[in-house]
């Protein structure tokens, strides 16, 4: 009890901001944006020492070298992460959009209106730019945000903050519209994503344990993002170079994102050449095979120095997001098979089909149930920007709310508005 | 862990068949719902008898009257429901609607196409029609239903979902598509409301313990309906008569809905006069007041048969939803302290303002945070018929997903299907 009442502390001064904040004026928001642009600019040395601070311990700690490249920070960087805050004031502004309108016959006129959400709690892992991303995000579209990053960046993401926070003094967007967690007890996190009353979204970025975690300890609303065993489906009428073309795109192109494929579905009949054809090119590209039995003589032809590359797949195997350069294969005898492959394994995020056959492509299309469905497209266009928004606040993976690509319009809710002149019901 | 998976046993045939049905046209599904309405009015006697047998347990059990109106059957409220199914059949369809559509300049082809959940599952209470409302709005939006009914509607559900499913046997929705949960421990609720695979969405109906206990313990993300402790401000510069028309018509045309009015805020300008007479017509009507102090020297004029019914209010009265005809009333200095006490006790459900003043009205439109405002209207027409959607699956009191009413789209999620010639991301 004490814990709650510890964790309320840190939403009074969002709660009373929002409340400012849902009624400003796009042009008033956009000031605000240019203002922390500029700051972090001017501000860039204070940055830069605190996040050499969180590096050195990083480094002290042991910490991986891919992490500590995604804590780094560096002029360029900084000038991006100002950049971006530009971009999201150039972006519409949402807030205030009539959704719909209509007059009932007795005068009452009912008007459905774009709304902040309110209290944004973000709760993600290394990336200090998630701190200036989420921040744009969240202040275009009318919402406080209370920021959760990760231990690692704490310095970085103190200096941060406090840069934004005294840039918006000069501004009519409240200071308090940025709260940054700076105490990182679980506890305190456990906590906070309880105050249903107090915090309206609740947003994780990060790995599966993390997003877990929320899911598993939250009664705010959450937005579920980011997993992605994402599968490509080479059908037996699928045009073997843009099966290739795909594929490699799909697993090579970034393996480390959530949208990168993380299993690739062969039907029995295309093929066995062009499936040796296939595997060649991915083992050649450095990626390891994690192959289903049935495939193992098909690829006896390889080369020795390409047969280490190629190992039996586990059915843990089908079950896991790699995010490296390792890709499950799995043969089916049907398309049937492979939406069940996709159904039992799958994550709802990104799933592609390749076939020149428009019945087959329909009917998984129409089948696969999953935020993004790709028909002769790689799975790696799962994207804010790909999609063209301008922005994004990560995938979604549930189905309530949002689905996929998460833009501006995502991080607001709607209210009606209704207008009468006394009308009763009778 | 035994009990995990006696749950997930309630929930395959649905999975399975929730994929069937998606895939099915809207003749399909509407001629399952006419089939159902046909079928109940045919099976009318095995319901009636069933539920026979409910209404003797619960008055055996010593149930309350109210509860056993909820409970009876008859055959007026049987063609009634009936009448319900043949009008989703007739309501448009939304899935397949293309919500947007654009093409890259790479030609990929992006399509934002409404789609069904998947497995929807309902907690309800005791009043039997539900079982039938929420089957059509399910079937209709190509979601397969779980079911979980009062304990006092067991028979009547069962009995109802036996003449339903014996109806689907003749059409293409498959007899899975409705899951009656028969084995009504707690524990096997719980156990549902954590199975995020398998089940895409749960929505509780009921009372406010009902709807604590799903927040609290579901994984399922979920649809919060129903408990309003809504407001109307009467303003300084309100029309008295419209004032006393508006909140006796929020306040006692039924008092024990959602969408009733709980509090009456008035602002202390309002004329003294004006206020008794309010308070006389309340009370002629028969509502029992809880004013807030400063109010009881105003009430003094009062006849002493009236003066009977005035109560002075506890913090307690303006925090909960009395759902029956009392009302509480507490006097404020201005229309910010009115939007701080509906902030602080409001359930974002239904809040209204009475003014002349244009101003103070915009205020109060754009700063309430709740799923409807009104201005000069009753809150009693939050509702999905009064707001023209021809159906309603409940108020949402959340801000994710759905605010507000419930129609059929709101059944739906979307999914993003992207066709493409063979494009990768470079």
């Amino acid at each position: 009890m004490s814990q709650e009442l510890d964790a309320s502390r840190w939403t009074v001064a969002a709660r009373k901001s929002a409340r400012i904040l849902a009624r400003l004026g796009t042009e008033q928001k956009n000031a605000a944006l240019c203002a922390m642009a500029a700051a972090l600019v001017a501000g860039k040395d204070e940055v830069l020492c605190a996040n050499d601070g969180d590096l050195r311990q990083a480094q002290a700690d042991g910490v991986e070298p891919s992490r500590l490249d995604r804590l780094r920070l560096d002029s360029v960087r900084i000038d991006a992460m100002a950049q971006g805050l530009r971009d999201v004031a150039a972006l519409a502004d949402p807030v205030g959009e009539t959704l719909e309108e209509w007059t009932r016959t007795d005068g009452l006129r009912i008007v459905r209106v774009r709304v902040p959400f309110g209290v944004v709690l973000m709760i993600y892992e290394a990336r200090p730019n998630v701190t200036v991303d989420a921040t744009a995000l969240a202040i275009k579209t009318g919402n406080a945000v209370i920021l959760r990053g990760g231990r690692e960046a704490n310095a970085s993401n103190q200096a941060i903050v406090r840069v934004l926070q005294q840039a918006l003094h000069s501004t009519d967007v409240p200071t308090e519209s940025i709260t940054l967690i700076t105490d990182l007890r679980h506890d305190l996190v456990d906590s906070l994503i309880r105050l249903r009353d107090q915090i309206d979204l609740v947003i994780p970025r990060g790995g599966a344990s993390l997003i877990q975690r929320v899911v598993s300890g939250a009664l705010v609303p959450v937005l579920e993002t980011g997993v992605g065993n994402c599968h490509v489906y080479v059908d037996q009428n699928a045009d073997p170079d843009m099966a290739k073309s795909i594929v490699l795109n799909a697993k090579t192109h970034r393996p480390s994102v959530c949208n990168a494929a993380e299993t690739l579905i062969l039907h029995e009949s295309f093929k066995a050449e062009w499936v040796v054809v296939l595997c060649k090119a991915l083992i050649a590209a450095g990626v390891e095979l994690r192959v289903s039995r049935p495939l193992l003589p098909l690829l006896l032809p390889l080369d020795p120095d390409q047969r280490h590359m190629v190992k039996e797949a586990s059915e843990q195997d089908y079950a896991q997001e790699f995010l490296d350069m390792t890709l499950a294969v799995v043969q089916v005898e049907s398309l049937d098979a492979a939406l069940a492959h996709i159904a039992r394994y799958g994550t709802k995020h990104s799933e592609a089909i390749i076939t020149e056959n428009p019945q087959s492509a329909r009917v998984f299309m129409e089948s696969v149930d999953a935020a993004v469905v790709y028909h002769n497209a790689s799975t790696r266009f799962t994207d804010g920007f790909e999609f063209g928004f301008g922005a994004e606040m990560g995938i979604s993976t549930q189905k309530l709310h949002a689905r996929g690509p998460m833009g501006l319009p995502e991080l607001t809710t709607y209210t009606y508005r209704v207008y009468g002149t006394g009308q009763i019901r009778t």
